[in-house]
């Protein structure tokens, strides 16, 4: 899948070519220490930069004296000094141009008002200069990718490192360090264990965009949040999620008052009111847990097998007691306990003992101490049942005289075959144990399982939902890096503007696969001859102008030029009007003129409380007058945009009436795909794009925009 | 505490002076051979009789052919042979006079209507002989007290087992076995071991009592239930329980639908709905559970603590995240979060680094790696606040640097001086044994924990509310075993009859503590008449027979009989109704005549659909027409008491009104408070107590019932 957009700089942090630690300790369990320590036991391949003023030698590596020292720039700095020190290294980092840096040292926004100050104009600096930072007050990060091990967390000495696709991001090193642990406790292995700590520049959901992005071997994403102060960039990381198959999962502590408190005087974060987080998260198909073992919990079973193909629930037990606490557990979480076939029922009552019950949950008795092909025998049967989505096995006690090899082989290949979620629950460690030593994911009770495979069915219904695709389309460019690096240069401007000029907004929507008019942007009248000539007579002159965003108001319009002639007059009475602006024009638009079939005005605009929202209706000139507009907040689907279409009074016209001909309202709905798309890829950048019109031909021709305004948003 | 009943037969099953194993195996692996294995490997010192037509010997023990072969009648029988052949073991032990047996053999009513029928037969014969009968369908018994193991776990096997303070009950052997092992691998060591399969006869609330009863080294009782068919068992259970400060919890599974559905499929049993449940354990102070696991995690806390003084809890964490996470969890759980005293603020903050919180909860931060006293210093601050009730610490991170040993230490010394709750929250296995070695108790989230804490806050609010007592009189003899063994001779009576005489029903009264008026039973003329000598004149007469209940209608009561002529005519007059009625008497009864300031109607009524209830009211004749009646359901406390009375009309006379002494009304809730506890005693034995008139003396005088009317419920 193509790369929606690579931001560099976070590239440094995750696979720097070089990383200097200011504040390098030869001790390994200092702060300033373990990162070397974790780099040459990891494997690091890169430089290592130990900066001490007082040693030659760290950790074997040869030590500097200051970052001015060094032979090179480095690409990554951790800085792992006190107080002013760690503000002095950052400001250098900035002078040096050095591209990223963490920092480790606390003392800033958590510990009040004045180390919040110092944090603001430290973060100012570093943005000035192109520096991004983590931090400060952050564990760091780990990557054991590579072995760029940038953080000191005690717990890869607990715990043995092995890399895998899982990524944990924390604001709270704790968290990080805790989702770590649990997660190599399962067996699973884990690449990427970052925590963000104050997050005066980089974020949680930086980083897991940046993650999505950059590795493809990731396919389990875990956050720890405690605030949500950027949800646009974790709605974009829901989006690269969806689209790459990579499960997104997070715990949002602060639900209840005193918590939301707590996380407050914590991380100095506003708090959302939950019920809002969830409504977000749900929205946007992000998992959530409610604590990081059960983060973990979701990670062992969905790594596997990412979704279900319903709630439908096999509950299989050597104990009638497990039967009835599953079935408990499972209807708590939601999930139906499947209505297995009469040919299913007829199958297992030729596999079980003469008084099982063939009903759902099975009760396989303790007949398997007997016959230990019984679970094989019996999973083989439910397995071709087109009612059962997911499968619960219980097995509450086990133990001398069973054959627990032969149940976890039948299990996993039942797994396999079957592509469908399967949860063990098994209390007993050799149990466990021989479970997972076959890729099977193993829980503690049926509350634990019931809730994984609970997040499984979610995680398969929101899958089906988009299944159509949200817009990017195979046959058009995605939004690439060139579109973001606009937009962003755009509001970086000094000028303070906020409007794109209309060939801006175009290649925008252009760049998001949304059809644009044939066009080109010309500068001189002789290339807007030779482009009227290659598209076509009549054709459209436009002035374009970022500081005259509503050009037919100042006469800059002229539609309908059917010869040389006619587009000549134009381009003398816009200059002419231009100059009474005085106002130089960024280039003429020479677009082909379209005939529409219908006039659609679709528009993107960000809602202070929702967010962005995508607008589809009529249009044309009385637009304002009778408003008939669908409302859509993205993500949405194929469906939802055809459920919303029907809504309007345009409805009947676009399917044709007296005669006309429908339009084509497949292309509309592409097109709202794709601006819904766009929303999520531009993460808050932009504040509104209208487009109007939009125009619809007859079905099979498409739609095509044939005007486009862009707001940015403040600067960020 | 004095011992209210000792069901003897079921010690039969507990403490057994010997056993026999129909059925029993050379291989320790088969069901006939796991019980005498274990019983030589955990140390039973009773005979072991192993009968078996074919061996010689089993397991270094001399092999018997048959029952009828055995040098002594056997006080348990395991009954481990299949099908019709364990029918007939039964019937041989009920012909022989064996106090008990355990029927392992499956079959039964778990194979549908045919099984149900040879089952309930088999009951039957037994309970004619006086066998008490474990199963059919049953793991077997076990207690490692005195190691009588009549059981074939397999867990025992895989996790050694230890005595202890618990016991664990169940239906389903699965789940038993599976408490225990969950136990186990927390470190608790646990006696008993019992499952009750079929219940054809002994279910888990009748062996609950038994070990309430007759085990004073047990503290915390763990159940599973799957049907509540006894329900008044069970709350005499809970009583039992309640007054020996043992902590009684339960799982209850069959919450859900299918639940419900699959656990009648898997015992046969009807399933009430789950909201009755609910309320009938909290009625009884039943601690409710999830599952096993979190059955298990009650009994860690509670067994070292079993109670607190309210709900406030104090959080601390080295994690600023894990603060948010127990804050969210202790809320959703139903916890306050404490409000520290400003004084504990200002004590805090002398120990905790310089910018943290030192509101609740409590961020001693990362400074703990380099501080390793701060946890213990924190504690002792906090101990001393009266607004803390429970303490929430929460270790999420700790490893080499952490000196856990100490923390440890703090918090065991912590927990032991104040008395209070205190939960460990350490997925770390090195940190949770650390905490576990010293006593304390370790959770694996704070969901757990938060659960955990707010049961031992619903133990101490119901601790609270019976901290008056209720009605056990230290002064008054407790109900005895000799009144129970007269319900039940009455109940087994083949006569049918359900009335008690009047002389029987002041017994069960006065044998529950309640006060009765002083009177004699006599059977002559003679022996009235020193008895009114000795109870003084004028007294009272009455002819008493089981067979006349309203005996006043019939002539059988005369009051006020103030010398020896009057006493000689009402005998010869009562003589003459008795001869009338075609009755005998079972003697006459000579009362002291007491003269009461108030006359109140007492009495206790089973509800077919709410169980035993107290009813108090204004007595007289008038108590028909008029009536003025308060309704208690036990357990109710002294206070529950005092507010229905005030709810009475009555209520004004009682307090004194023109110029009349106050009635002792303290008297009548004590009186009251007995009647409760009889009926929770007696678990449905009694239709229906009336206590017409209770005549309450003034202030300090006491109550005193004069006459009574026991109905029994029909034979079980």
């Amino acid at each position: 899948m193509e790369t929606l957009l690579v931001d560099a700089s976070l590239s440094s942090l995750l696979n720097p070519a070089s990383i200097a630690i200011v504040g390098a300790s030869d001790n390994p369990d200092k702060i300033g220490g373990r990162p070397i320590y974790y780099m040459h036991q990891f494997g690091y391949q890169g430089t290592i930069y130990p900066v001490n003023p007082t040693r030659s030698e760290v950790q074997g590596e040869k030590a500097w004296p200051s970052l001015d020292d060094l032979p090179e720039v480095p690409e990554l700095v951790i800085v792992a000094v006190p107080g002013q020190k760690a503000v002095d290294a950052v400001y250098r980092c900035a002078d040096l141009g050095v591209k990223a840096a963490i920092v480790i040292s606390a003392g800033f926004s958590e510990t009040g008002d004045e180390g919040r100050a110092v944090q603001q104009k430290m973060a100012q600096r570093a943005a000035e200069a192109g520096l991004r930072l983590i931090g400060p007050n952050s564990q760091g990060l780990a990557n054991f990718a590579n072995g760029a091990i940038a953080s000191f967390s005690t717990m890869f000495i607990e715990v043995e490192p092995q890399d895998g696709p899982v990524a944990v991001i924390s604001q709270s090193g704790g968290m990080a360090a805790m989702m770590y642990g649990l997660l190599r406790q399962r067996g699973i292995g884990v690449r990427h264990m970052h925590a963000t700590g104050n997050e005066a520049d980089v974020t949680v959901s930086d980083l897991a965009c940046a993650i999505l992005e950059q590795d493809a071997d990731i396919r389990v994403v875990l956050l720890y949040l405690e605030s949500l102060q950027n949800p646009q960039t974790l709605a974009r990381a829901a989006l690269l999620a969806r689209e790459r198959g990579v499960t997104l999962a997070v715990v949002k502590s602060g639900r209840s008052e005193t918590g939301a408190r707590a996380a407050g005087s914590h991380t100095g974060a506003l708090a959302s009111e939950d019920r809002v987080v969830d409504a977000f998260l749900t929205q946007h198909g992000i998992l959530r847990a409610a604590d990081p073992p059960e983060l973990a919990r979701f990670a062992e079973l969905l790594l596997n097998t990412p979704a279900s193909g319903g709630t439908r629930t096999v509950i299989v037990s050597n104990s009638g007691a497990s039967c009835v606490l599953a079935a408990d557990a499972a209807e708590a979480y939601g999930l139906e306990i499947a209505p297995l076939k009469d040919e299913t029922r007829a199958r297992l009552s030729e596999k079980l003992v003469d008084f099982a019950s063939t009903e759902n949950p099975i009760d396989i008795t303790a007949a398997l101490l007997t016959n230990s092909r019984l679970f094989g025998d019996v999973l083989g049967v439910i397995s071709d049942d087109p009612n059962a989505d997911m499968f619960l096995l219980d097995i509450p006690v086990a133990g001398r005289g069973y054959d627990v090899a032969a149940f976890a082989e039948d299990t996993a290949r039942f797994a396999r075959e079957s592509g469908k979620p399967v949860a063990v629950v098994a209390w007993q460690q050799p149990v466990a144990a021989a479970f997972r030593a076959q890729g099977v994911a193993v829980f503690e009770d049926e509350r634990q399982a019931a809730a994984v495979l609970a997040a499984a069915a979610r995680a398969g219904a929101w899958k089906r939902r988009f299944a159509g695709g949200e817009g990017a389309a195979a046959e058009q460019p995605a939004v690439g890096a060139g579109v973001l690096a606009m937009l962003d240069g755009v509001q970086a401007d000094s000028s303070g503007r906020r409007f794109l000029s209309e060939h801006e907004s175009l290649q925008v929507l252009a760049g998001s696969g949304f059809p644009v008019v044939d066009y080109e942007l010309c500068t001189t009248l002789e290339a807007a001859l030779q482009a009227a000539e290659r598209l076509g007579w009549p054709c459209v002159l436009k002035a374009c102008s970022a500081r005259v965003p509503h050009k037919s108001e100042y006469g800059l319009v002229d539609v309908g030029l059917g010869s040389t002639a006619a587009l000549e007059a134009a381009w003398a009475r816009q200059s002419a009007a231009l100059e009474r602006l005085d106002v130089q024009a960024d280039g003429w638009i020479v677009a082909r003129q379209v005939k529409g079939l219908r006039e659609m005005a679709v528009g993107l605009n960000f809602d202070p409380v929702f967010g962005p929202v995508v607008l589809m209706g009529a249009g044309g000139k009385y637009v304002e007058a009778m408003p008939d507009v669908a409302a859509l907040l993205p993500p949405f689907s194929r469906d939802d945009v055809l459920d919303r279409l029907r809504g309007l009074r345009v409805w009947p016209l676009l399917q044709g009436v007296r005669g006309e001909p429908p339009a084509d309202v497949e292309a509309l709905v592409q097109a709202a795909l794709r601006l819904g798309r766009l929303a999520l890829v531009t993460a808050g950048r932009i504040q509104s794009l209208d487009i109007n019109p939009v125009l619809v031909l007859p079905e099979g021709e498409g739609a095509v925009a044939v005007d486009a305004l862009v707001e940015l948003t403040e600067a960020r």
